[in-house]
């Protein structure tokens, strides 16, 4: 193991020294998305010309942002869910290459990640663990029952608002979905990826009186275990907690 | 080299075989931002207090913002170059801690960037390549004439848009800033923390009736050289292209 490994990675993912791509070898392309889970019960989401949308300028949103880890016990509609799940990975088309593209930005329209979702307060679902199903706006129930709140918080090293917060966002990456073009650079991009929608998620969050936390100090492998992600070909990259604001 | 430097990169910057950080061995805080460079001319920006915030609502600056690589020829005015360096880098307090809070959110307000512009359309400035002092909310002015813009999309690998562009943003860590506190995991901080700060960028710029191009592939070490760089303790996170629409 160097002791240096991020400037270790930031040489190896230089082009000079970087492995020819999965593209680059004739391999095909990786699916746009997962699949909804076999068997998993489907909840379709309101889609957003359905709603009226937050009136916030995108002025007032980015100067009255503040990282908040304290919420109110008021829940979230699922309307509220919804456009929040839009505003950070809603796919508004799918080109003929195909890609998706989408409310964030993603490099070479990679959008690699997939959308867990640990609710805890939010009207018509019941508590439990998630998945967004993005090409088709809906949620996967992918376990009920308040045993995932518990490991989850516990894995991002017993940071409490994931208990306390409304809905807890987890973007974890399909690290082939970048990778196949950008080589292992594309763990550069992953993060930076995450980084736009996690931006998003903050700012819709206060469009809907609500605050969010970003988090990255998380116990990878436990996180990791949680979602039952193998942590290689997997992983996550980026959590955020969000509830109503209190005061 | 690792043949698989991202994986290589995620394992080794797992807590459990981290080294101690900067701050767990006593060193002191790094500085909040890098000075004003000594000699160089600063032209003070339009304070936001001054100005007519754009009036777009935060929704439909996240349902229309699209990359676009083409611009017109129209030159962005000093204010609306003034308010995108508000919306992704602007400082709105600086703490007793001390750190600074800003319009973007940071692990830990770290806040390690640097952001240098690449200015070739804005009135008032001329052509060449400035710094943004966050502090003063000024603009240092380190290089006048079209040779940075050569030299800069030649290190972008050529992406022409950049000399297209009306000004060019181009994010680089001040990786101590980061490491001090997080240790070699802070890589990963710096990319996610670049993501939230280009996503501003997108957004605000649609608010301008701008577009926007974010831009990870670069050859580090030309590009680093190009900024002064030393690619080590200071390196090129992240670039964006801008320009008003065209049509």
């Amino acid at each position: 193991m160097p002791n240096n490994p991020g400037h270790t990675f930031m040489i190896a993912t230089r082009y000079e020294n970087m492995e020819p791509t999965g593209e680059a070898r004739g391999l095909p392309q990786p699916p746009l998305a997962l699949p909804a889970p076999e068997g998993a019960p489907l909840i379709p989401l309101p889609g957003i010309g359905e709603m009226e949308p937050p009136a916030l300028s995108l002025h007032q949103a980015i100067a009255n942002r503040r990282t908040g880890r304290r919420y109110s016990e008021q829940p979230l509609s699922l309307s509220e869910l919804a456009y929040l799940l839009w505003a950070t990975q809603g796919v508004q088309q799918i080109t003929t290459r195909p890609t998706t593209l989408r409310t964030v930005p993603s490099a070479g329209s990679r959008h690699a990640f997939e959308t867990y979702l640990l609710v805890n307060r939010v009207e018509g679902l019941e508590p439990g663990l998630y998945r967004y199903v993005a090409l088709t706006h809906e949620l996967a129930q992918l376990q009920t029952g308040p045993e995932k709140a518990e490991e989850i918080t516990a894995a991002c090293r017993n940071q409490k608002q994931i208990l306390n917060s409304a809905v807890t966002f987890l973007w974890a990456a399909e690290v082939e979905r970048m990778t196949w073009r950008y080589g292992d650079r594309g763990y550069r991009y992953l993060h930076l990826d995450a980084g736009h929608i996690c931006q998003n998620l903050y700012l819709a969050g206060e469009a809907l009186d609500c605050r969010c936390c970003a988090i990255a100090a998380f116990d990878d492998k436990a996180l990791n275990d949680a979602l039952g992600l193998d942590g290689e070909a997997r992983f996550v990259t980026y959590v955020a907690t969000l509830g109503k604001k209190v005061e």
